[in-house]
């Protein structure tokens, strides 16, 4: 398989990039007029490419974690690195159901006349071409590629240079599914090195030619990011969720809500990171749910109500309240009622995720109307932060933002829309 | 009336916009919560402060327009700056125009139900705090501060230096009306100093107040902003707006959209600046619409086929059909169908409001879906590029951006959403 690495010494970097741009703004008119069919096609011919080439998948990822290892990368992200067969199969399960999906493209999103006659149809169009800096996860390359692609926008792709072998066989599948389709293969293309120059190139110089960039990665990068980019940006920057168990909670099913939203995965944006217990339940609730916690095997630190409980659990700084573990450590704390959570999760939030335990409606209501989050959930756990629990089918990532798309980014949202006229030579 | 102007000398910027940043912050969410009824009597209230002060307005517009003219401010500039009982009086009437808009804030966007029983409604929220930045006509004070009231978001106004005591006249009525609707005289703020570092600040500075800037003016304002801005920005650059007029077209429709689109008023973006004339129908439609153009005073740069037609045409140049004039002048060029006129106006066209006028379905529907800008007609003006036209109430600027908003950028293009979820103990 032919990956198309380049020497990154051999490179240079803006003229490979610029013309990288031009092809894909060529593209993206290609896409912007592609057929729901033929994209759908490309999906599954890239899925079937996937198949097809697992033992070189397998190769090229065996590469990048023979070097990573070398080079002493830290466990967890050797984990994310790691593609197995069982890997490559879910990325062409995922292309078969990005496929499946409704297409965006077109769609009337409403329709109204005016009193003189004339009708105004809103419909939605693509944003044009999408560039993409990931870390690394190779799989990161067909999610995106994928969902890009079906919301008729090119991408252009930038992988961590841990993954570039695992991602350049990845891409050469899409491109063979594209080309069975009848489409460029310049719809999704991947910057063909490592050097880092590449990355402060595509986001400063590249306003020409990238509408939009979406960081999917830590905290540092998606920083980087938003600090340097010179065109829009859709991204999040960290997912400080909390969940508030209220005086009207469920002991039972506050604590399966609680062990499931801080435990199931501790790495993931939508883990729970801090508790927050309502004052008035208290004496009913906050020792078995520290305990669960405990005994579990997560970290607990708590503010004093929280100590006196368990002698396990060490004292809460300021700083716990801010922080977002991504590890099995959680911080507690007792506040005064909802207004009192609410306004904990206002101070040290993110507005990413957070959720209540409550039987009682009112007060779910309050929270829910009351947290400016990009998602709110009663009686549910934080973990269903995702594109794909909530229904739509693929996520390329939760914005935080207000701006644009906020929650996760599916293929609606990597969207735009004009405004199509009818008339009967109205003049004003 | 006090309108809280202060000597700029005496005046620290940075410690008074963060002050009114914070105050901003504050004022947004009490705005989040307020009712329909509340920020309409806002509204109306200010309507009526509005026409209780015209004394007062007409006064504070003299010394600016005193002042402008003494400085030299040219007539075009002049003539945006000056206020008359008239123009207070369409103040008034658009503050209560927007109050009878429907309320965007609360509205269920869309709502599902997952097959574990979550039900996840996306509900619309408001931005939070909204910079404007703008330059002369004072009644965007009004304008602004009414849309952003209306969409429960807090504003910061900085309007043109030429303007200020007519701004500060304009704004003091505003926070009469929230005053009287019991809402923070903090969600309408108008920055209280002439000082060009005040909007330096509001650019870089504010990052953590401003949540997104609207510049409304000219190029080299929107220019700036979208360069030094470290928040989002919606705006619009030009408005380079092209007719096209197909060899099906009826000439007496053509004749008549044609100078509605260029001649009506020449100084707003969705004026016609070219005029593209299918080849196929030269003969019957080209000499009678340059004709027509040339006797209402327009002045025609055409290509090589238009100046042969008519001996008062001149040549144009390259750069004609980059231009957006704003003024009695048109570019005209004959184009070899509907294919190449999608093509000029890829090449040459700022993505604005574009039109077509003919009979034939099927070349509109081509010019319709092939043209990617933020309006495309058919048979109709380009002048109806307008959020009141579009009945969307008003308007605070049209937007060329493809990200956020697009097109005319009314209440509703000023909110984000958020997802509610409602569960019953549902975990991953």
């Amino acid at each position: 398989m032919n990956t198309n690495l380049t020497n990154p010494k051999e490179m240079e970097i803006p003229s490979t990039l610029r013309e990288m741009g031009r092809a894909s703004r060529i593209a993206a008119k290609t896409l912007a007029r592609a057929t729901p069919e033929q994209k759908n096609l490309a999906l599954r011919s890239a899925a079937a490419a996937l198949r097809k080439s697992l033992p070189d998948l397998l190769a090229a990822n065996a590469r990048d974690v023979a070097a990573a290892t070398a080079s002493g990368l830290s466990p967890a992200m050797l984990d994310r690195l790691k593609l197995g067969a069982g890997g490559v199969e879910a990325m062409a399960v995922g292309l078969e159901a990005i496929a499946q999906l409704a297409d965006p493209i077109g769609t009337v999103l409403a329709q109204w006349t005016r009193p003189n006659g004339m009708v105004i149809q809103r419909q939605r169009v693509p944003l044009g071409v999408i560039g993409i800096i990931y870390e690394s996860r190779p799989n990161v390359t067909a999610d995106a590629g994928a969902l890009c692609l079906k919301s008729s926008n090119a991408v252009i792709l930038r992988g961590g240079s841990e993954s570039i072998h695992s991602s350049a066989a990845i891409h050469a599948c899409l491109v063979e599914g594209l080309t069975k389709a009848g489409l460029p293969a310049s719809a999704i293309q991947l910057v063909p090195t490592t050097d880092r120059a590449a990355v402060g190139f595509m986001l400063a110089d590249m306003a020409d030619y990238i509408d939009v960039i979406i960081p999917r990665g830590g905290k540092n990068l998606v920083a980087r990011v938003q600090k340097e980019a010179r065109v829009p940006v859709i991204g999040h920057l960290e997912g400080n969720c909390h969940l508030f168990v209220d005086r009207d909670a469920d002991l039972e099913m506050a604590k399966r809500i609680l062990i499931n939203a801080k435990l199931r995965r501790t790495g993931i944006c939508g883990a729970a990171e801090t508790l927050l217990v309502d004052k008035a339940g208290v004496d009913r609730l906050l020792a078995p749910l520290v305990a669960a916690l405990l005994d579990a095997g997560c970290e607990v630190r708590g503010d004093p109500a929280v100590c006196r409980v368990d002698s396990r659990v060490t004292a809460a700084t300021e700083d716990d309240w801010f922080t977002e573990y991504l590890d099995a450590i959680i911080a507690v704390r007792v506040v005064d009622g909802v207004d009192a959570a609410v306004e904990h999760i206002e101070r040290y939030g993110s507005q990413h995720t957070e959720a209540i335990v409550t039987g009682n409606a009112a007060t779910a209501e309050r929270f829910l109307q009351g947290v400016d989050s990009a998602i709110v959930l009663h009686n549910a756990s934080t973990q269903f932060a995702d594109g794909g629990e909530f229904g739509m089918g693929a996520e390329i990532g939760i914005s935080t933002d207000k701006f644009h798309a906020r929650g996760p980014v599916g293929v609606e949202q990597l969207t735009s829309y004009k405004y199509l006229v009818r008339g009967s030579g109205q003049i004003r």
